[in-house]
């Protein structure tokens, strides 16, 4: 078998699904992995359905454990700590911010893909994500690709293909791809519920998201 | 109590020691905190000797697991494999390479920094290392130090004291803060061996850079 040519980092939610399913066309199925991480999130249904859509797109996954944010503390995504919906007057960011979480993320997804000589890892960050992660803005990526070629001395290429769209074009985007149907099985809630709660900032962008594309989210027909 | 300004990642090895006490220099003692990595290195001596260092400086000491690099495999520092002395024909380097450690480290360093308004990062990495680690190079440093800016929002600075020293020269800036007989606390051995093996490429370098710098290295007086 001929090895594989990206690494698609897959978080389980609508976004990075679109992704891997754009990078199976780009690339061919035959030529894509994907890569999720345990990092202790509250809601284990994210691995399981990453596992699901995996399973379903007959694409090699593998889950990387990461302890370290927990050790970190300090926000609602690893800990108890109620979702907030309001910023953090300190910082201007909710307090679903990890410093550095998609940093981190990609580093060891290229540390995955150097020893198989991947040279293109696929990242759903979307600059449209209402709540500004600096490390989901294209400069923070472009600096990150520079980083990594660096600083392994390895010819990588981190591709965005949501990075510019809104949220209304990424469901445009799953549409063309077929994939509609499949996006039941991913999973977005901030409360980890469902099918969904509905209320939560998660929940209200994707549902603004379907809306404006004039299509139904098939995960609210479960 | 003021919080402090600068995190120095020690490894418990001779060069991010000297960097402790350099960065004690700069910033003051009250103002130093370290931060170590348990990646599941082979050789838990290394941590034992950062506790003894930082307990002998009266600085705050953390711990940060990271479960990823064992389960990445692939490289002696985390496996049972032997330490070759020979380079990988593949990559040209040493089987002792993690792809991307000191990225992750600084990231993790950095996102350890932020919720405490820390801006600085101090690191032992040398361009001198024999290895020739790609992400011990200042290209690389100075491409990272933007990436977590942007990445994070955040200003940082990473500070690399040792980097265009010589093994001699890191000696005698040692000599120059009066830590010379700490070095004994120090672990370099990439055969986990106290008092050191001797033979190592690792021991080999430590014990040329006292020979030329004309001091004798305590930790072989022990």
């Amino acid at each position: 078998m001929e090895s594989p040519q990206a690494l698609v980092v897959l978080s389980g939610g609508q976004d990075s699904t679109t992704c891997l399913f754009w990078a199976m066309r780009e690339f061919g199925s035959a030529q894509v992995v994907a890569l999720s991480f345990d990092y202790r999130q509250r809601h284990r249904i994210e691995l399981e359905c990453a596992a699901a859509i995996t399973h379903q797109a007959q694409i090699p996954h593998q889950v990387l454990s990461i302890d370290t944010f927990a050790a970190l503390g300090n926000n609602s995504l690893t800990s108890e700590m109620a979702v907030a919906t309001e910023l953090n007057p300190q910082t201007g960011l909710p307090n679903t911010f990890v410093p550095g979480r998609n940093l981190i993320f990609l580093t060891f997804a290229a540390a995955y893909a150097y020893p198989r000589q991947i040279h293109h890892l696929v990242t759903g960050v979307s600059q449209a994500d209402y709540s500004g992660y600096p490390d989901c803005r294209e400069a923070s990526l472009r600096s990150l690709e520079e980083t990594l070629r660096l600083g392994m001395d390895y010819p990588l290429t981190i591709h965005t293909p949501l990075l510019h769209l809104s949220k209304r074009e990424a469901v445009l985007l799953a549409q063309e791809l077929g994939i509609l149907p499949l996006l039941a099985s991913t999973h977005t809630c901030y409360e980890g519920r469902r099918p969904p709660c509905g209320e939560c900032p998660a929940c209200r962008i994707r549902a603004r998201g379907f809306a404006e594309a004039g299509i139904a989210d098939p995960l609210l027909n479960l």
